[in-house]
């Protein structure tokens, strides 16, 4: 079972009250006050799972407040507070101040307070709660995407996959892509610009095909993708050339970059954004009336997506 | 090094903004409207460390929110919503099935919305982050004890440690031991009775030695206890006149009830309470301008308290 039928068989309850949204989107919402919502998320990194065993206390310090940044990223929220659970195997004063350092390095880069926690001795995972705040009914969702957008994601993908890959064959990757795997920069001020713009985002930590597949589910549409202009680092172009495995872009997983939906009026003003924050936009589909994904020019291969079991 | 000084070396950070209270009180507060604030706390359990192997997922889901719901109830607060990040070793559906049923169930009773989790694969341990509210600067603090009050904690304390104890002796528990040990029920009532009562108050899921010495430093006052006035089981009783082993009720941990102070004047609404939530509140001590933890009667041992490492 993946993670999202898990959660919904199990844990998609009715909520009671709060106005609120819920399970099912990248962060729930929940209203607090007249002019703003809350928006919350958690994630959960694991030794070995999230991050290889060699990573530094540093690293792991900041992909873990990273991916949750993210989250918060896609909902258009503005960072406010997190909580950290942090469990350690024994108390390693060097490790900690390294990891808190990294931390607070981040969450005062994201104007993000640390408010509470919990620590216990245990195999090292990290979980982290993080809360911002969004103007009222003006969270991006991935529900909302309309026939005719045009589809932008930011940056480029698969560069963490293949750290990740070549991590596992004793490859030392780039320091690009180890960068992009170690410490992914949360598209915060994208997301926060692109109330207003985008009809629908997501984040796209399980892969693009994956999470766009969601965005399309809930927006009950579907997608053509022009495979030709998914923006590709060089060295993911490279790998494509040699082992035409689009799979691992596609599919692999831990891109931590935004993928939202504008109608064609305000493509002008994505690009005038993507100049103002100094991030790639590119396009790379149409949504459709017809559901499924799409991909112009075909795809010879069917790519399992990431699974959290 | 134990969590406190963890927390404090590592994680006690200035907050950025938001008015908030951070780390070093049971739940953290930010300031979110002009009449109330939220109260947020996280904790984690793990197999083997906070619960043992054998135990239910319906008793280890009640578990982990019930200790969640305690840090909101010390506060004073309104359990509203939480996350949920659950580490598994595999899907066992049935395992899920009776874990999320059981934590729907105590969630609808305190009326506590789950908004968003995370399932990440490994060694099983629950992360629940519960957020409250709280009449503004109406929080029950364990910073704001005077000289001269009286001390009370709620029903009786050292049911769960005695059986952890026979647990790990392979001794049955009574019934009443194991539903201390499983399913404690957090004093949420009460807490928000407090209100307005109560000068501090705090939860003593670490042993009522060591967070009633918490309390103490942080309201820079000492108490003097009359252990003949502790409230036991029947169970403890007989233990502690077999053993003499009053660690176990003052440190042994897990005790999720309420340690709060009043002036004395409002000692009979305190009694009112008892009567109207039909909960024992028995006053245990006073509050002394000497600092530090004093017995009447002495203890002839000194406890080791319950260390996160």
């Amino acid at each position: 079972m993946n993670e999202f039928s898990l959660i919904e068989n199990y844990f998609n309850w009715d909520n009671l009250d709060l106005n609120a949204l819920g399970v099912g989107d990248d962060c729930a919402l929940i209203s607090i006050e007249d002019n703003y919502q809350l928006a919350t998320s958690v994630d959960t990194l694991i030794e070995g799972v999230h991050f290889p065993s060699q990573t530094s206390p540093a690293d792991i310090a900041y992909k873990a407040l990273s991916v949750n940044l993210s989250d918060l990223a896609a909902m258009g929220a503005t960072p406010k507070y997190f909580t950290l659970a942090l469990t350690l195997p024994e108390v390693d004063e060097h490790w900690l101040e390294e990891f808190s350092g990294s931390l607070k390095s981040l969450a005062s880069k994201y104007k993000i307070d640390l408010l509470g926690g919990d620590t216990t001795k245990g195999k090292l995972s990290i979980t982290i709660n993080v809360t911002g705040i969004v103007p009222r009914h003006k969270a991006l969702l991935r529900s909302s995407a309309k026939v005719g957008d045009v589809i932008f994601i930011s940056n480029t993908i698969g560069d963490a996959a293949l750290a990740w890959q070549q991590i596992q064959q004793n490859t030392q990757p780039s320091q690009n892509l180890l960068k992009q795997f170690n410490t992914p920069e949360p598209q915060v001020a994208l997301g926060q610009s692109l109330i207003g713009i985008a009809n629908a985002c997501i984040d796209i930590s399980d892969g693009l095909e994956q999470d766009l597949g969601h965005l399309l589910k809930h927006s009950h549409v579907g997608a053509k993708i022009n495979l030709a202009d998914i923006p590709l680092s060089k060295e993911v172009t490279d790998y494509l050339e040699k082992t035409k495995d689009w799979c691992l872009p596609l599919a692999g997983g831990d891109d931590y970059q935004l993928c939202f939906t504008v109608v064609p009026d305000k493509v002008s003003e994505v690009k005038a954004l993507a100049k103002e924050l100094g991030v790639q936009l590119n396009s790379i589909g149409v949504i459709t009336k017809d559901t499924g994904l799409k991909y112009l020019k075909g795809l010879d291969q069917e790519c399992s997506a990431y699974q959290h079991f």
